[in-house]
């Protein structure tokens, strides 16, 4: 009845089709007893409370698929609190015991979310690999040889597994897409301030974000907008508003040939070679740019005075309990120390020069589509030199925070041999989160490499993210301002254009108004009325643009809806009836356009 | 010819009049000659220089007032360059000599204003007083005794006593805005980033922003309109988009009495107290707010890290010539020293706490109107205790730069005896740099204290400032939007406000619509009908929200040009006269509210 990968269709399905919260919660025990991999959760919630949570629901809400995650079990990165079960950032001696869940964590049990567990990190989520644990390392899913990736590696690996149907990671340098790309997974990375941090164990707490893993974008993106929302508890907590992009060809950016570093690993490379033709094949126009000034910011958070976050987050406890760090965690965070405050404000000057740099990029591009991570590499590799190749796994994500932008990473393929996955990323502006997910998740859907662990899965339609519809608003129009009337350019200078042309229901009459320049008709409708319907157009128009137009419409005329012969109903032109009295009614012309062209042939 | 206050307007007037550039550069070197205050300038523009830059412009623009600044003479704070004069920062042994202008000397200059010179300041623009200068303390205009304020103290002497038109000033903690007070000017302080900062000497570069005084608020935005615009050479310059504020009835927000401190100057209280009166007669709702979260961003300012920009700014220069600062300047900058990162980043997360604070207190105003220093002091007095008493001065404008404000800075009148006058200042959120300008002008011109040290000079009428008009469409309604019935949320959550209520013309017939839920009305327009109007409300709706409302209008009911018994004509609700026919006229109950009152009572 269940697939291997609980994406939220399928669980919904299975829940549709009779299948209780109990009855899951019974296929979760079992799967995480029958895990290979013992290093995905540092605490799983226990059998009876998973039990009870599943009773709590149906109590609560009993009829199935009646909350937004009725029902929907989830794994949680061991750095964000959850009520009941303790918070240690993968360092034992660390551990407390929340009574309060985070904000994210409040939102989802509200929406009927299940709790399974906290899942292992690199400690405080201080890598991007996933090695840096007392509690082992997860593994890829694909090859217990190879990094799950980090920080967020539990999170990750329990959804690949099939142990949860998406679970929550952090994000500060690329923690919450990097173990995407070594899991076929969706990474979802929120802008900064979008998704509030109470209740979150800082890494850079000025810009650390919690992130979601998923199946599929579509998945990611409807929780995302569950856990998002202004709380004012976090100081940097933004009242967002989205930002578009345009939903038709739009310009992707792609690595500059002197920027491209893979660290040899060739089968990447010819992953990402491959999306940039699918991109181009889903209508993108495809866009080398500089990556130069955004490589550079990515390089100040950790080779500048950012590491200073991290120690200002774990500071009292390093004071007392030094010897209880992961030694790699504590290299780096012992390394803040070298930078006084003013190093702090120069690299805050510094980043904000480059910022500059970068938004000459952005006026190339819509959104940049890069590698989530260039290379990866075995535990064992990773052990031998775990700085120095951490931060490859980091060359293309670490800028995003810094540079407030919103990420999502996708599952890009396999290997030649069909051995290893690897990702891409979709980067845009502030608060463009919703704006990027309709491509990102277009792109996964040409791919036909499943889900997660489950190669064969099938991405399901009821996932799919429509394209965000563009701001504008329809308006009908009924004479001067027709395609090459005198009034059209109205419609065209501000950016409007024409949806279609169609008729009228038979219920309008339309009357040539008397002393008006340039001439114009007069729409009205008579319900009782049986004609053969008049000749509109539907226009597009900017919203800002729509709100002008319609404060300048001069009396009798004004906008109403209008019944359509298609069926659709939309504002348009209609005219107070005192007018057309004694106008010359000329319904029979079947529009203003054919009236207009005998009326002139007639002079 | 010339009044002693050089505003625009009279300059302007002058010219037209026949007054040429080379006159009124030898005016200028007149004045500045029998100036009683030494200490104004550090630099003077030759006399020759002057002479020949009046030449150039009218080589260049020989018709007189054709360029926006057509020589106009305006005094530059001396720790921004000007090509061809030293940039001192008044520390002589830091001097050097730019080859470029700064950029926004660069714009001023090419709309034909004159630099007659670089003006005195603290040192490094580390002070709010005036005092910290080898070149001597510029003082009050109104008595020597007193100081002038600072750190752009020069600036504000001299446009104060009729030696420049306008002048530059820096502020970092209030210094643009603190010498307006003390000399009845006018403080431009513009919203970080919005004025580029190249070719400045940094203070603290993340919070510095140029200033105009002024005479009139009218002159300084329209100087500040010339300054600004995104320079991308400034790791802070951003592209701004002006935000609104609304016209009419703003929100203005006054000290609760918990929050007062005058340090003991009751004259400094009762004018502050005058000016709540004031506001409230031009149509002002008085709101007291909680200034706690803002005074303790403001203690941040000199008590927290961002010393350390300070620092930052001239670390090289201190290592070599510890010497040859300003003790107590020098005392403020080397304690930075004792702030490492993790300090900076725990400063930037107690602001960004505060900044949520904050959005509390703007939910209840539009913007704040505050003393802009709460006391004043002599030299002598400056000088015993130059580190508190300075700090007295910033308590109401350390804040603003920190939380991203615009400010605008104006007189408040004189003492009982007559002898100092004190400021208030209007501060609005990031980007109400216009739309704070007409309420603040409005302001002056309710004193009539004159301008600068000119008491009885009477404010141009060519420089008043008419209300910005704001973003916002007017839509008339008619039922269930009017205040307090159903439907009237939906114009109030999207920013909506009520412009007043008023009635149709006597053209208009109500009539209660069958079937609808909530229950409306629909109005008709009849011409030759001459009942008693309808009353109606006017509303102020957001563009956007203007198109969306419109869009969501149902048939039989739209929007079209409604005639008032006042004269205006506006966009509002009509309703189709087809779905009239048969419904209940209500015309003669006056309007809707008054018939569902009647019918609710006949029930």
């Amino acid at each position: 009845m269940l697939p291997t990968i609980l994406d939220l269709a399928s669980v919904r399905n299975a829940y549709k089709a009779g299948l209780s919260p109990l009855d899951l919660m019974e296929e979760i025990i079992e799967r995480c007893k029958a895990s290979d991999d013992p290093a995905v959760f540092i605490t799983l919630t226990s059998p009876e409370a998973l039990r009870q949570a599943a009773r709590d629901l149906l109590a609560k809400a009993p009829e199935p698929n009646s909350l937004p995650l009725w029902g929907i079990p989830f794994a949680v990165k061991d750095n964000i609190d959850v009520a009941g079960l303790p918070t240690t950032a993968a360092c034992p001696a660390f551990a407390y015991h929340p009574e309060v869940d985070a904000t994210v964590i409040a939102r989802l049990r509200a929406a009927g979310a299940i709790v399974i567990g906290k899942t292992n990190l690199d400690q405080f989520a201080t890598g991007l690999n996933g090695t840096r644990s007392p509690h082992g390392a997860p593994r890829s899913v694909f090859d217990r040889a190879y990094v799950s990736g980090g920080s967020s590696s539990g999170s990750a690996v329990a959804v690949a597994a099939g142990l949860a149907s998406f679970s929550l990671g952090t994000d500060t340098a690329g923690s919450g897409r990097v173990p995407a790309a070594f899991n076929n997974l969706v990474g979802i990375k929120p802008t900064p301030g979008l998704v509030p941090n109470v209740g979150v164990v800082p890494a850079c707490r000025s810009v650390d974000v919690v992130t979601v893993f998923a199946a599929t974008v579509g998945d990611g993106i409807a929780i995302r907008r569950i856990m998002e929302g202004y709380d004012g508890r976090d100081p940097f907590s933004r009242e967002a508003t989205p930002a578009a992009l345009p939903s038709a060809r739009p310009r992707v950016g792609v690595l500059e040939s002197t920027e491209r570093e893979f660290y040899g690993n060739g089968q990447v490379e010819a992953l990402y070679d491959a999306a940039i033709d699918r991109a181009r094949s889903l209508g993108a126009e495809i866009v080398p740019f500089d990556y130069a000034p955004f490589r550079q910011a990515a390089e100040l958070l950790y080779s500048g005075p950012w590491v200073a976050e991290r120690l200002a987050a774990v500071k009292d406890f390093l004071a007392t309990n030094a010897g209880d760090f992961d030694p790699t965690v504590r290299t780096i965070i012992e390394g803040a120390r070298g930078y006084d405050a003013v190093a702090a404000f120069e690299g805050k000057y510094r980043l904000e020069a480059l910022r500059q740099k970068t938004k000459a990029e952005w006026q190339k591009v819509d959104f940049l589509m890069l590698p989530t991570s260039p290379t990866t590499y075995t535990v064992e590799e990773m052990q031998a030199d775990p700085i120095v190749r951490n931060s490859h796994f980091g060359r293309y994500t670490n800028f995003a925070n810094l540079l407030d932008c919103a990420a999502i990473a996708v599952p890009a393929g396999f290997d030649a041999k069909g051995h290893l996955p690897a990702g891409v990323m979709f980067v845009g502006p502030a608060f463009t989160d919703d704006a990027l997910a309709p491509f990102a998740d277009a792109m996964h859907r040409t791919l036909g490499d499943g889900m997660g662990k489950d190669r064969t899965a099938t991405l399901p339609e009821a996932s799919r993210v429509e394209p965000v519809p563009d701001d504008m608003l329809p308006i009908v129009v009924v004479g001067a301002h027709l395609t090459d009337m005198p009034l059209n350019h109205e419609l065209t200078r501000v950016g409007g254009y024409k949806l279609k042309t169609c008729r009228t229901d038979n219920s309008y009459r339309l009357f040539a108004l008397p002393d008006t320049v340039p001439p114009k008709p007069g729409l009205v409708r008579e319900p009782h009325f049986s004609g053969a319907g008049v000749e509109v157009e539907v226009w597009a128009l900017p919203a800002e643009a729509f709100a002008r137009f319609v404060q300048k419409i001069p009396a009798p005329l004004g906008v109403g809806k209008i019944m359509l012969d298609d069926g659709d109903c939309i504002t348009g032109f209609l005219c107070e009836a005192h007018a057309v009295v004694g106008a010359r009614d000329i319904t029979e012309f079947g529009g203003w356009r054919h009236f207009v062209l005998s009326h002139s042939s007639a002079i």
